[in-house]
Parts: structure tokens; sequence; C-alpha cells
């Protein structure tokens, strides 16, 4: 079981991460990204295929051509839990 | 330039494609998979962006888990094309 965190932990983890937000209408982050094409955008989203296999935590995402939308949440948590915060961190050192 | 298909050739084409819709508010077709795991959904994803690129037509999709999303349209048509059909039968022949 995970623990989801509080709003300030939230808020705090959020300053850290360039263009991560929360989600409007649920307990989750998000952050769109851009590439030059679909090539670089797979590229990317390999790298956190595997790493959400490593984590055991996977995130909601879409891709469209050169575009990826990832939103990440914790189910189990009820919310956004440290497992979240440290995807986007992770995520963010692929860029 | 790819040209529309018009309505009637989508619907025919849809006959053969078990599980595949048109989409309710855009002119393209749809189909949701699910899968045993996310490794799974990964690998049939991993497939369909080779054909993709191969292809020079790119689908528009989104993954949660073990589930996956497939929107095709043509951008260039205005519509649905040949080259949805084409792309939705290839993906039928990885499952």
């Amino acid at each position: 079981m995970v623990d989801k965190l509080a709003d300030e932990a939230v808020d705090k983890a959020l300053q850290g991460l360039e263009g991560w937000r929360r989600a409007v209408e649920r307990s989750a982050i998000e952050k769109s990204f851009k590439f030059k094409d679909f090539g670089q955008a797979w590229s990317f989203m390999s790298r956190i295929a595997l790493l959400a296999e490593r984590m055991d935590h996977h995130p909601e995402w879409s891709n469209v051509y050169n575009r990826v939308d990832i939103t990440l949440t914790t189910n189990d948590a009820g919310g956004i839990s440290a497992q979240d915060i440290e995807m986007a961190e992770k995520i963010e050192s692929f860029l």
C-alpha cells in the first residue's frame, strides 16, 4: 500500500518539476511533451515503458505523432503518491 | 495527397474489421484493446509503432496499463482513408 501525499508535499514537489501541474478534475499530475517527430516521441515513451516496469508503476498516456501527454496517479493511494513524483523526476531526466 | 473514402467503402471495410467502429464525433475509426498486462500491451504498441513508421501513417492512441485505445484518421484526407483501413487490418494481424 502506498500513501497519498499531502497537498503541501505535492505543491512543493511540483515546484521542482518544470511543466508538471495538477490535473483539473482528478487527483493526478500531468504534462504534455512535444518532440521533433514520432521517432523521438516513441524513443521517449520506450524509456518510460522500461521505467514503468522497473517501478511497477504505470503512466496513463496518449500519443499523437510528435506529442506525448502523460498523467500520473496512484490508484492504490487514491491520489498522488511519492511514486508519481519519483516517476515524473525520472521522466524529466530522459529529456 | 490521400483521398477520403466514401461512407459506403468505410462501412464495407468495417464489416471485416472486428471491433472497429466509427468514432462518434469525428471522421475516424477506433477500437479498444485489452491485454493481460502492460508488457503485452506495450509489445502490441511496439509493433504498431514500427508499422506506423513504415507506412508513414501514425495512430492517435492512449494506454493505461493493459488497455490500448486506438483512433485512426487521415488528416490530409480530412477523414478516413484507405491507409486507415490498411493500418487497422495490419493491427488486427498482430493480435
